[in-house]
């Protein structure tokens, strides 16, 4: 008899995530049939678009979520014991599940099923979850083909200090840009002078409209969106002629009850300047494309043009706290939980 | 000694346009130098972008826009007494400008200089301020080339019966769209049901989501926006997965006193949406594309596939209450003075 834990989500959150959204489980895991597989997790992955997505299924469940784990039994021939996976099975210390019909539904198999995982040499395996990984991957393509960045040109990242934006930054670094950071420490703003951000700043103690003035005196030309609201108004404010804003992330709303607040129209901004805003779910990329990403982003990190940092909880027991941590800041790079 | 008559705006709008905010002035045009002209407008245009552009220049000032004119006196070589031109000199009835300096600063030469009317054949002069000159273009360069609607396909316009959206819409059915409008009155709506909009309605009456509901029911693909505001968030959030929007004008917040009001933060929406926001300013497409537009739109006017109506207010002295009326919604197409 083998036993596995695993964290639902009991309804949906109401404002901040709290301890009592989540319910922890242990049961007896069925044994296996064809096709199957029993894994356990080494990290699993906490991200903040898990509130807003939960917001649109039907509690109670498996909370949703990725991990990295490893083959403990296989009935499938594609699936070796010891093998390492990544897989989008949810919260779940140790799981049964069926490798060919997961993940129909999600926006790509390589995102929503389980995947082989791509080999990264010396590199830890944590990073199939961050650089190496679906924030990897976002910042990667959402930088390079959404705001389409050319050397000289400023570049401005919201969540700076987060998994994709810490990444961002330093790909358009790599691409020749002057990148300008906001993030909500100072301790995560001087990591950010430290991996080659041009500048960084604290929002909670700068105007950001201020700051841009003097970090941007040319204009923004390419801005790359984690937070939303009105930071971000003030950015597209301090944008160039037909400038180019990659909307990833919107986390100053996501906890919000009652409907997302109210900001500056940009509308009428947009017009004037020709900015083109486009919000994008990296899920457009899964696919043959999905491994390019992965493979150029290990070759920077291997290279150490692209430097990682993980904010790492010890304990599967922790998952609802690395989760809340998320929202008030408590992560440099990426959050993960090492089971 | 030849008179002319020009309208100086005195301050910036405060709120609505006002009759207070323009003075008339008469005054003895000078003779002309070398590489001179002498105008008198046949047309002239009123545009809503008047209201936000002159609120970013330093009045008092001959107030802008276009006109249809004919040569009076020429001492240039490229422009004979008795030409038709389209020019860039504001609102002037009479006046003398010089063709190789005028509009340096402007979008592009095309828009901001004098160029020599593109023949038209058997259609109205007056077509060189709507269908066959800006309005045209920024109908026809907007749809196609920023929404990109395929056949098949559903497009909702804003300001639908203006001189912008009724092209807009009729292109997009040229195209092979499903095509739906909103428009501030019934007879609007009517008229557009007339010349081959699906659907039509009149926001001030019909919810705008509930609206989309019955005439948009697989979701909107493409939106071309001329009015901004919560209107632009209730079709937005009816938009399907990677939908395009054209943002042209934003009407509804242009005689707003104290900065634009707030609304919704269409970023989340973004996101989740993947959705494509693009504002765009027509002299993008200055230079030698302009005459593609103009060919085009005019070859489908001619052969009847794209039907026109004018708003005429006839008179010079009429300028300022042409203007007035875009905003109170009294113009059905386009809306310009015949001097």
């Amino acid at each position: 008899m083998v036993l596995g834990r695993r964290w639902v989500l009991k309804h949906h959150f109401h404002g901040h995530p709290k301890p009592e959204d989540f319910e922890l489980v242990e049961e007896e895991l069925p044994a296996l049939k064809d096709r199957q597989i029993r894994f356990h997790s080494l990290y699993l992955s906490v991200d903040p678009y898990m509130r807003p997505y939960t917001a649109r299924m039907n509690p109670p469940f498996t909370m949703i979520g990725s991990s990295v784990a490893e083959v403990e039994e296989s009935r499938h021939p594609d699936f070796k014991v010891g093998q390492t996976i990544v897989l989008m099975a949810g919260w779940m210390e140790r799981g049964v599940v069926s490798p060919d019909t997961m993940g129909k539904d999600s926006p790509g198999k390589t995102l929503g099923g389980v995947m082989p995982a791509p080999d990264l040499g010396a590199l830890s395996k944590s990073l199939l979850l961050g650089a190496c990984g679906m924030p990897g991957n976002t910042a990667y393509f959402g930088l390079l083909e959404i705001c389409k960045p050319k050397a000289g040109e400023t570049v401005v990242v919201s969540g700076a200090a987060g998994a994709v934006g810490s990444l961002v930054g330093q790909i358009a670094k790599i691409k020749g840009c002057t990148v300008v950071g906001f993030a909500g420490t100072d301790d995560k703003c001087a990591w950010l002078r430290s991996i080659g951000f041009d500048h960084a700043f604290n929002y909670k103690k700068s105007d950001v409209a201020e700051s841009l003035k003097t970090a941007a005196p040319k204009g923004v030309d390419c801005y790359f969106d984690n937070v939303g609201g009105e930071m971000s108004i003030a950015v597209l404010n301090a944008m160039n002629t037909r400038g180019r804003a990659a909307i990833c992330g919107a986390i100053s709303h996501y906890n919000e009850v009652g409907g997302y607040s109210k900001t500056t129209d940009i509308l009428p901004l947009c017009i004037f300047k020709e900015l083109m805003v486009e919000g994008f779910l990296v899920g457009r990329w899964a696919g043959p494309r999905w491994v390019e990403g992965i493979k150029a982003m290990a070759g920077w990190v291997a290279g150490g043009q692209i430097k990682v940092k993980e904010t790492t909880v010890e304990g599967f027991a922790k998952m609802p706290q690395a989760l809340m941590g998320l929202f008030t800041g408590e992560n440099t790079g990426k959050m993960l939980v090492k089971a």
